[in-house]
């Protein structure tokens, strides 16, 4: 039997449309073992999803092992179709439970997307994207001393439904504002005494998605009026992402609990950081 | 008396456009002391420009200083309209020699665009940008291992026209490629081990700019046959930036002066390095 850990991830961050990602401190754990026939058990979250040959993590594993004689086991605290990388981290996990050589490719060819999986396999912030059709990813340096206040809304958010809204073209002072701002993100994530609120901003993606959400602009100025020091979109969504000092931070959360309930949404706010292990496997 | 020094630039590093920029070890000084009048001397790069009230140095002195009772000179090894960033250095010798409190935001405003002055300004590798009326920058890390052949055309190619060759719109995915890519640089400049060939592509400039310039293409490819890890355009060209290790340089310059022959450009090229010390003043 082989056991792997993966955490949760936040992409999409601020300016750093399907590219920037951070992995956070909750996790999903898969066990694979041979069996006789395939049989797949869930705890936590995501357990109300059809526990049969079309979960993701028995389609990842016998992918990977060729076969179907397994037993998959999963025990997650990730929230699913939140924006925080379920899916993602899931897949990196199943394949590296299953053995793989490079989950990290699984990983993304799964899910479409390689920041997610780059977030969960390599933990830390990273920036990933595709070149032709391999991932590839690197570790940026994220300020220790930085951590996240996430609203986690109780409504789920597709990706599918969420990237429908992007226009096919934009303006190329709004290609150009994102690089901009994604610079002085990265400035500000890797030293928190530079991180201004406007690095976090976007013209990519948050707008035409706010339609989806139209209370996280109200959220997220409620975030940074309390104290946030940059506020985003989590992914795709609706989950809102702020990052903070840890001084203060639990104060930020109780406050962001605050914020749902005057907003009159629904869910939970959780205090995180970035998990700087990535994916860990034991046999 | 006071003397100020400060570096040429390469701006819109690969998909960095108006963003990423990394100073170079060529250098412009200004000297600025109170005079019966206006006066200015200039020698080396750019000494065949009018020296009168129009001169750039002039210009900036006078608005810093508030009367124009000065004598100006100026002293440059910086090709002026190559996309080296020469304005900008100038402009921001010039600002901190008549005793600006802030050379970076007096560059900025007179040059346009920030990404260049912030990297004479700072040395080093530089994220810039503005946000609402105030140039932000920040430096990022660079890995010392790493320096720059420079492809110097003796054509010029002014910025207006090469930003008037921009389309107003792009497609969407252009914009996510083009951050995506920028990650991916910003992560090998730290670790040049880390750094691929396509860190440096870009969708936004390089491409539209390419029919001002239409051996661009084939001198860069050259450049990375000869070894280059990555190459690039220089601020609004003509110049080329290839990035490089420290092992072999020497060779890639020789081989960058044998493509500009055998491509039919005029021009040289210089083996250079990032200026770490950014803009220093002496009185």
């Amino acid at each position: 039997m082989v056991r792997a850990r993966a955490p949760a991830s936040s992409a999409n961050l601020g300016p750093g449309f399907d590219t920037l990602a951070v992995s956070l401190d909750l996790y999903v754990e898969v066990e694979v073992e041979e069996g006789e026939r395939l049989s797949v058990s869930s705890a936590g979250e995501g357990s109300d999803l059809p526990l049969d040959a079309s979960h993701l993590a028995a389609r990842v594993a016998v992918e990977v092992m060729g076969h179907d004689r397994l037993s998959v086991r999963v025990r997650s605290d990730i929230p699913v179709g939140r924006g925080l990388g379920s899916s993602a981290a899931l897949a990196a996990a199943a394949a590296a439970a299953a053995g793989a050589a490079d989950p990290l490719a699984v990983a993304a060819a799964t899910d479409g997307h390689p920041e997610n999986a780059a977030a969960s396999v390599l933990g830390g912030l990273v920036t990933a994207t595709m070149v032709g059709a391999r991932p590839v990813a690197a570790r940026l340096p994220i300020d220790p001393g930085l951590v996240f206040v996430v609203l986690v809304p109780d409504r789920r958010l597709p990706t599918a439904e969420a990237r429908s809204v992007l226009p096919a073209q934009v303006p190329h002072a709004h290609a150009r504002f994102n690089l901009g701002r994604m610079g002085l993100l990265l400035a500000g994530l890797a030293d928190r005494r530079r991180l201004v609120p406007e690095a976090a901003e976007d013209r990519l993606h948050q707008g035409p998605r706010g339609a989806l959400f139209p209370e996280a602009v109200g959220l997220m100025a409620g975030l940074l009026e309390a104290g946030a020091l940059a506020a985003c979109w989590s992914g795709a969504g609706p989950s809102l992402l702020a990052i903070c000092e840890t001084t203060g931070a639990g104060r930020l959360r109780a406050e962001g609990e605050r914020l749902l309930q005057r907003t009159g949404v629904q869910g939970r706010a959780l205090l995180l950081s970035a998990d700087m292990e990535g994916l860990t496997t034991e046999a």
